[in-house]
């Protein structure tokens, strides 16, 4: 299959589950117990199955023990995957672990995080957010003031620039290469909303937020993003934002890279011109191949990668298996998602998790059939603009290696006929 | 405004912001650090705000000290509502706090529980489901063999059918009245591609399902559900569900009452008629006037309620406050949620959040001027298929008052002269 068949219909799932005659599952041979024990009787068809578990027959845990609920003790694994050898702790970085996640969202307690000088623990009765410079009427915000404002909540990714650096080693696990990466449902107050209410002045053209951490991170924004789609948020995913993602108010500028999502907001400036502060110089910046730097490196472009299988994981047994991950665009709607099997050589256009939502994670599959031959799979994403995920090549030729940020290369993996997965560009 | 203008527009919100003049905010005559304190310097403009909060002077917590996150411990008092008089807390129930949540999506720390013998404690690796009865091929499946099956992820309600019961007094908080109902993207296998592995036999009408906790609870689903939209669910808002809900599977049924998601589920066995267990006959049924029972009510129908401004809370201020609230129906979309802010005579079409989606939680808003009166706001949902959410008048002149589930009235909220909010029809 060739890039022209991309469009194709790949064998439907009902073919790929039948192919070979292969049953998922163990038939009624064995206990219920374990399918892979064989010549037992049958379960009577009226009666209980025959190997009760130990967990019916004792009442369970009960109510009450845990207001706030936290997950099965048997997933005490799945959590953010944080570096052991980081030299500190406080400029940091936390990642979800996109290969034992399904859907799109991500529960709260996953969600990536990354800070600058450790993660305040803010009073939101003291906290305050102020709009000045060139505005009409100065004004503060008490979190009651802010919650006063008519709300919409909108489901969008946030994603570090930095995800991953172009530096090898390159990880293992999918959440090792691009888990800095995370999608919630959002609630908060169009900033458009608030800086109408300031009235904005002749001149307007950058918004600059402050973050109330102890790096005071500090980014420019153009008006242009103020004015359409940016937020200033307080809730994710329901509930207030964790301290981890801006307790008690975030701003909110869907598609743009993570930093500029200001965390513990304390102040907006409107100005004529951008503050060049440390996060859009010395950091955040991305030096080419003749020695300018791209600055104001603002939108996210769409990438894509496979969760499952992905690194670390294994194929157990040959058959159907589903591939699905993730793909997301900065720049809107993902248009598409290819899959290829082959290393390359063929794509095939995967199902896309309806609804499609713009800025936001979007869940791809594909059924595959797994001969038991080493494979290399990856995907490339296509978002509403028509922008194509690029390879790592393309991006190098383009981009030289002396940057960190805004690497949205395909990622493949290889699968050797042991059934290991492993990173395909290590 | 009477019914006749339910399709007429609102008010707009910059007009209501705008109503009376009033600014949202303090204005920069104070320091930063409170608006309330005037007269002092306004902060320069080129310069840090001169109150710089105490949590900017030295560093945050580091990275790593909460592999898997929890909310600030300023919200620590929003967790599930469980009542203090409960006789046992084995057959229990523990409500989301409706009140202090935004958007759809319940976090799983959050979501209701109710069940019938404890939560048990499930290894995943030993866990099996068995699928008997009317099929072809009696199969069992572990969890590896469940996940390899082609999956899907849905955004769905479950709500548990005594939501609240008819019985008196009816609580102070939204929590209190319909907090057993939550909404989360679930992931799992469509029944249907289970079924048909089994392959269903002539007379295959019904499918019991069977959960492995100590009260084994067990239910009849119509042949036809677990044809349609019917799913077995592994992971809720990505991550694995948690015990309280099920782990490491669960039937889910969109729209049914909550006790048919059989939660733990171990077994499907395929019949011709329904079981008669013990939760479709004593239990889940309705007693009418006349002294026959509702049996196999199922879906869960058109409800609403306003959860922000809602008992227990109270308007600081009068002037601009949004009025929003959820809405779902087990019989697919919202089609329109319709607000009173008089008690009842005049309602209007609040907006619906994007994407509206079947059988899921629906949040809407309006925005409202408060002039400081004494006023009753109420909520009342319609389905795609046109139904109404009826008063408990209605409902009681039809079922009287000697059932305990299907309750879905129309919740009205009192609010006095001082801005407090208590229950309309306590």
């Amino acid at each position: 299959m060739t890039d022209d068949d991309s469009a194709a219909s790949p064998p439907s799932r009902r073919e790929l589950l039948r192919a070979g005659g292969a049953i998922i599952g163990g038939t009624v041979a064995g206990s219920f117990a374990g399918a892979a024990q064989a010549e037992t009787t049958a379960p009577q068809a009226n009666n209980l199955p025959p190997d009760v578990p130990e967990w019916m027959k004792v009442p369970g845990a009960p109510m009450g023990s845990e207001p706030y609920g936290t997950p099965s003790v048997y997933e005490k694994g799945v959590v953010r995957n944080i570096s052991k050898t980081l030299k500190q702790y406080i400029s940091a970085s936390g990642r979800t672990p996109l290969q034992d996640l399904d859907g799109i969202i991500t529960p709260n307690g996953l969600f990536y995080e990354r800070h600058h000088g450790g993660v305040p623990t803010i009073d939101p009765a003291q906290h305050r957010l102020m709009v000045h410079g060139l505005v009409d009427r100065p004004l503060i915000f008490t979190m009651d003031d802010i919650r006063r404002f008519p709300s919409q909540s909108r489901i969008h990714f946030i994603e570090c620039s930095g995800n991953p650096v172009y530096t090898r080693p390159y990880g293992k696990t999918a959440s090792d290469l691009v888990g800095l990466v995370s999608c919630a449902e959002w609630t908060g107050v169009p900033l458009k909303t608030v800086l109408q209410e300031a009235g904005l002045q002749a001149g307007a053209r950058w918004v600059v937020a402050e973050g109330a951490d102890a790096a005071a991170l500090t980014r420019s924004v153009p008006i242009e993003k103020c004015l359409d789609d940016a937020m200033l948020v307080y809730s994710q995913n329901g509930e207030r934002l964790r301290p981890q993602q801006g307790y008690p108010l975030r701003l909110l500028l869907p598609g743009f890279e993570g930093n500029m999502n200001v965390k513990w907001l304390r102040r907006l400036k409107v100005t004529t011109e951008p503050v060049y502060s440390r996060e859009e110089t010395a950091k955040y910046t991305d030096l080419m191949p003749d020695g300018t730097a791209r600055e104001f490196t603002f939108y996210m472009e769409a990438k894509s990668i496979i969760t499952r299988p992905s690194g670390g994981q294994k194929l157990t047994a040959r058959g159907f298996h589903e591939i699905t991950g993730i793909a997301w665009s900065g720049h809107g709607r993902i248009a598409r998602v290819e899959v290829s099997v082959d290393g390359g050589h063929g794509w095939q256009t995967a199902e896309l998790q309806e609804p499609v939502l713009t800025r936001a994670l979007t869940r791809f599959r594909l059924p595959w059939h797994w001969d038991g031959q080493a494979a290399v799979i990856q995907s490339r994403a296509v978002d509403e603009t028509g922008y194509v995920q690029p390879t790592l090549a393309e991006l190098v030729a383009v981009r030289g290696v002396n940057h960190n940020y805004h690497n949205n290369c395909i990622w493949p993996w290889r699968i050797d006929e042991s059934g290991e997965v492993t990173n395909g560009q290590a």
